[in-house]
């Protein structure tokens, strides 16, 4: 039996597991991730922590094949260099350099919107498809697009940031720094935002699960902003699938924890919005299967399953 | 020497050229497209005006490689059939079927707008890159996309369709019957719509070069409609970075004759409206260089170089 080692780093933890050839998560670990400590000491207990999941499930280093690594960044494939990750107030870090010889495995470091993506893909709610589009509708608005079974992240690794493709042109103002971006229309705090504007309530008072459950009970101001928030996403999706015609969507992160509240009219939203909708039709959209399992295992089997 | 045979169809002309490995045209041909005959009269003509470039080199069949024909359409790969080619009428036609035979030759069709951007990518102004986006900004935007130095269309060579991307929430209504396409903001026709709609002309006595001449000597209304279409292409050109970070952008098309008087102010905009410009920067956009034989090259090269 094969094993794979996946990591995925996050600005509070460093969550890990062992995986086996048939998707299993088999053991796990996690640490905190200590942000504001030095990269050599970070680094460190990415390995450390990688290290406990393989005792944890009483393998040694020499039964595991790969170790990957998901985290909220990118590894520029022309520097080799970790571009920025804010959760650690990191910028430009060779961060391979920092990896290497910690653990006796060749090591893959991917951007964990694109881990979870994959892991939908091999194991999750998109097995069995090739073409593959995912949404992570949380904070902010993660993509990952998997073509012909494989990660597309952009040329030298640094494209694919879905979340900030144009929505409206000239729009509502994004946490980076441009307006109109997908992700200021369609993250949880978009909605909770809008719903805050609505209502004049104070957005620290709000999450999405409330104003879903609001807007079931047809609270008005939340229906309008449910309905609203619909339409974006759903035009948002309408790009997407123009441009690559994935097989199925997936929805994760808080917002879709809606289920079919979501999914049904949004479904209806995409044949309006889709170009060549009455011809060719829309693909499935479901909710991701894995929860946060999915960029785990994705970021496990970066190493090739 | 290895010859290659390109066929570019259009709604007026089949015009085809014979390619050598160097990507020099050695011979062309071309005669009417002939709408409105019957398929099999126009898959017949196909093949005989492209035997004609051959007659017209001095070649012979068996020192052809290969047939690549590029057409306003795309072959849905999950069903062979041509989707739609409007310019004939054309629904679902089993073009492949129809060729058979005609030619003794490996045949492929492609999108011609792809066959335009890779062409370019193979013989013209992205000679030597492998990650190019190609705007055609003419009666409408036609898009192409080379990924990894491949034509990317899309999973079953349906999508790609970067004409039809949402840029403006319910915006302008487009020709496909969506509104807020990037089509119908940076289109040729588009660019004098919104100029006859400052000015009170009528579109027949208009065209795009007389509005850049015209903003050229300050004419208000062009200098206003001119600037705001430049601010809509860049901002749809924005999108395209932040998902493929293309190593170089070419505009094609007669909108693209204005030359520098639209890229100068355009890489400007591009920098203003991309994600991540400040610390990725924004690729070069560049006039296309091989005109009409763009799509001829690259229809040509289909069958691999």
């Amino acid at each position: 039996m094969k094993y794979y080692l996946g990591l995925d780093v996050g600005g509070t933890n460093l969550a890990t597991a062992v995986v086996d050839y048939d998707c299993n998560i088999i053991s796990r670990a996690s640490m905190p991730a200590g942000a504001g400590r030095s990269i050599e000491e970070i680094t460190d207990d990415m390995a450390a922590v990688s290290r406990m999941a393989v005792d944890n499930a009483g393998l040694q280093m020499a039964d595991l094949v790969s170790w990957g690594i998901g985290m909220p960044s990118c590894v520029n494939a022309k520097t080799n260099l970790l571009v920025h990750a804010n959760c650690f107030g990191w910028k430009n870090v060779p961060i391979y350099d920092y990896l290497e010889g910690k653990l006796p495995l060749p090591v893959k470091i991917e951007n964990d919107a694109n881990c979870a993506a994959y892991g939908e893909a091999v194991a999750g709610a998109a097995k069995g498809h090739k073409n593959v589009l995912m949404l992570t509708l949380g904070t902010g608005v993660g993509g990952g697009i998997i073509l012909d079974g494989r990660i597309y992240a952009g040329a030298d690794n640094m494209g694919a940031e879905l979340g900030h493709t144009k929505l409206v042109f000239e729009g509502e103002s994004c946490t980076c720094g441009q307006k109109g971006c997908l992700e200021a229309y369609a993250s949880a705090t978009a909605l909770i935002r809008f719903y805050c504007r609505e209502t004049g309530m104070d957005v620290d008072d709000v999450n999405a699960e409330m104003i879903f459950k609001a807007a079931s009970v047809e609270e008005e101001a939340a229906c309008r902003v449910v309905s609203d928030y619909i339409d974006h996403l759903a035009a948002g999706i309408s790009s997407f699938i123009t441009i690559f015609r994935p097989e199925v969507i997936i929805l994760g992160g808080g917002v879709a924890n809606a289920g079919e509240q979501l999914l049904a009219p949004l479904r209806k939203r995409l044949e309006y919005f889709t170009f060549g909708a009455s011809e060719i039709g829309v693909p499935p959209v479901v909710k991701a299967g894995l929860g946060n399992d999915a960029g785990l295992i994705g970021a496990a089997f970066l190493g090739q399953r």
